[in-house]
């Protein structure tokens, strides 16, 4: 791909945008509904674009290139993935809009009101993995929130992302919509092309590895909002209670140990070294789990009755081991002196994702929550609640480990921003030559609104 | 500066940032007082070393290597603007606490709560123009936001930034927060090598040029808060009323030309250039405006009775005039078919700051204000009114020129972000293996809370 032709993808981008500024709400649902019927209407053709992508992906996978798991990941027939991917995008058309609210309202003057009101960032390049059904997914958000967007995901799933996206397209040409809404790209190459053109791309959602994340913030002005590693932790406080450390500790490495939200590192207070540890780290091995521990906790488990599993899955940890996202069945456990050092510990060691604390002290719990400087801090639950639909968004276009305007589970919300509305009713407008020393004073009285009255 | 340096700068404001998060709200109010009082005491010597930087920089003025308005800007003995310094202090101390805010709560099942929290960003790497006093205002929004700051300044004040500092670290030091919690560097270098350290440094802040800007956005991974130019514009509407016209116009380019926020491009609708147009051309050529016209703008007023001033104020534009930050006595003319071509010219040229449309409709106003992709989007009100103070923030950290985070005037909110925290009070903590089909299902009840309760 040339830069021209990424320049006319972006710029497409960006007029469909500014076109769609002045089309509602209403159509913006409209075309979330044209949209999954066009995807009922060709899903024979998709599946069978998939079924290529399959035995591509197959071959891969045989000549030791592709993972098992990746493979699994493509397949769009499999169980119920293509009905919840249709219901999905009637999920988000049944959403509340996030746009056009009103944040904050004031009356600057006598007939001078200033609304800020929640808009659409803009184009948003949005790059990720395997999964096909994906390209639905953040189309379906885009819309929604009133964004044009640039998709692009894994060369694997390349001829079902494309024809995933002519059933958008076909969608949106039932609409008000520009069909330019929603563009598909495929190569790399096209990604770099595209990563130059500040002028007509607002932000980057890339949602994948960490070099994936950092390599896209080393190569682009615009903006990034990253999804990367989740290097989450449990620590278990000299006031924990047994049965739930015992609890959330497995159900934190357990329970999914794949995703970001999963534990990867258990933190022991000194003083439940001997009293909890133990058991928690018998609960531990009955679940498969192996524990890479610091001579501390090693050396607490070899003085207790030693688990049957001990020899197999116990071992010491190195430096690395909690600098890792282990993503399996597998987690690093050290001991700290306080409170102080384990928040230190997180704060220098985790990836600011998720931390949890099983303590009953409420003091605690409070410092915990505060020091701890990460998108969630937890008391006495497991980490595997940080996600937008447990939160409550209904949906969610990933997990943010960045620090500005999006933190932590990204719905709707993270995909808006605001603009400022100011309107003078006065019979002769507003100028600012009229305020100041000996003349007229601002009032800035509230108003209460919560949509825009023009 | 070596990078190591740059590394221990960066890491000791990491540490501060962290190790303040346990500090009360109330202790940062205190450092603001204490900061008032160490520039009180200190102000005699302050004093003497900006007579020193003033003395330097005119020598950098009568070699033609710096300009006039530099050189004033650097004088902090001029008029009140030491007392309006220590007066922001206090009015910065007295604002509201953006953090620890509630924008979300939701009690997800029984006995499990989740709180969406306002909370510091955490280091701010500000790098701004001459005026010293902005070390002071800078420092201030930071401590009074809970974030650590490392302030670059121009280096034609670094004598005046330097003791400035001094003083602010003397206050902080009589508080429980840390003295590297704001620090001062002095040269280019240091800001490259300080531009590396995303894992310290959380948000870039610089005031200053587009190209400052952009030269800032290419040479780091840090998010970067920008604050340029200001292409603003007044589009006079086919129902524009003359008397509004005229007023808004004239403010908007001559209340005060070299700020951001003052209008450079004036677009009419063709309706109006025989109308309005020759008024508001007079009016602007009375205030000593320079025009530079369109055709269709230019002919109109050939037409009209020629003001006296015609000949040494009224030019052909160029392409460039529309893309140009005047920040002077000119303006550009360009005339337009239709609201819709208003809107177009608007997206394409303007820098996305604030634009003004004169209007009686309500409808051409409500389309305005949505299809204009600017911060601000005004009726019948001059741009200038574009400015934190005026929206009645109290303050202002500038005015953003981007699309994620914050947008257009900053106050002390788009200095933080948030962080979930999720409390159990269940007799035995919460896991999420709880849930899903079968058993326990999310409850999502709002709650009503304006703090969190742990």
């Amino acid at each position: 791909m040339t830069n021209s032709t990424a320049q006319d993808i972006a710029k497409a981008a960006k007029v469909a945008f500014e076109e769609s500024q002045l089309t509602s709400s209403d159509e913006r649902i409209k075309a979330l509904h044209e949209i999954k019927n066009a995807l009922e209407l060709n899903k024979a053709e998709i599946l069978r674009a998939n079924e290529e992508d399959l035995v591509a992906a197959k071959q891969e996978v045989d000549a030791g290139r592709m993972s098992e798991s990746l493979l699994k990941r493509l397949d769009l027939n499999k169980g119920d993935k293509w009905d919840s991917m249709l219901q999905g995008v009637l999920d988000v058309a049944n959403l509340p809009d996030p746009t056009g609210s009103v944040t904050y309202a004031s009356e600057l003057d006598d007939e001078l009101e200033l609304y800020r009101v929640s808009c659409p960032i803009g184009v948003l390049l949005v790059i990720f993995e395997a999964r096909p059904e994906v390209v639905v997914n953040i189309a379906s958000l885009a819309i929604k929130s009133g964004n044009a967007a640039i998709l692009k995901g894994g060369k694997e799933s390349n001829r079902t992302a494309s024809l995933l996206s002519k059933a958008i397209s076909a969608g949106l040409a039932k609409t008000a919509l520009p069909s330019t809404y929603v563009q598909t790209i495929q190569t790399r190459a096209e990604v770099s092309s595209l990563l130059e053109l500040d002028q007509y791309i607002d932000l980057v959602i890339p949602r994948g590895s960490n070099s994936l994340v950092r390599n896209i913030q080393n190569s682009t002005r615009i903006p990034v909002m990253g999804h990367a590693d989740g290097l989450c932790s449990v620590y278990l406080d000299e006031h924990a209670d047994l049965e739930k450390s015992v609890r959330i500790a497995v159900d934190s490495k357990t329970d999914y140990p794949s995703a970001c939200n999963s534990a990867e590192t258990l933190i022991l207070h000194d003083r439940v070294v001997r009293s909890i540890w133990p058991s928690v780290a018998n609960a531990l091995l009955a679940a498969n789990v192996k524990l890479l521990c610091d001579p501390k906790s090693l050396e607490a488990l070899k003085e207790s009755t030693p688990h049957s599993k001990f020899q197999t899955h116990v071992f010491p940890s190195e430096p690395s081991s909690y600098t890792t996202e282990h993503l399996d069945l597998t987690i690093s456990v050290v001991v700290v002196p306080s409170l102080s050092a384990a928040i230190q510990w997180i704060n220098s060691h985790s990836s600011h994702h998720t931390d949890s604390i099983v303590t009953e002290s409420q003091e605690t719990a409070s410092a915990f929550c505060r020091g701890v400087d990460s998108a969630g801090t937890f008391v006495n639950a497991s980490t595997r609640f940080a996600d937008g639909f447990r939160y409550g968004f209904g949906t969610e276009v990933g997990i943010s480990t960045g620090r500005i305007h999006a933190r932590g589970p990204v719905g709707l919300e993270g995909l808006v921003i605001y603009k400022y509305m100011l309107r003078s009713k006065a019979q002769s407008g507003h100028v600012v030559g009229e305020f100041g020393t000996g003349k007229k004073q601002y009032k800035h009285n509230k108003i209460s609104a919560t949509t825009v009255p023009f």
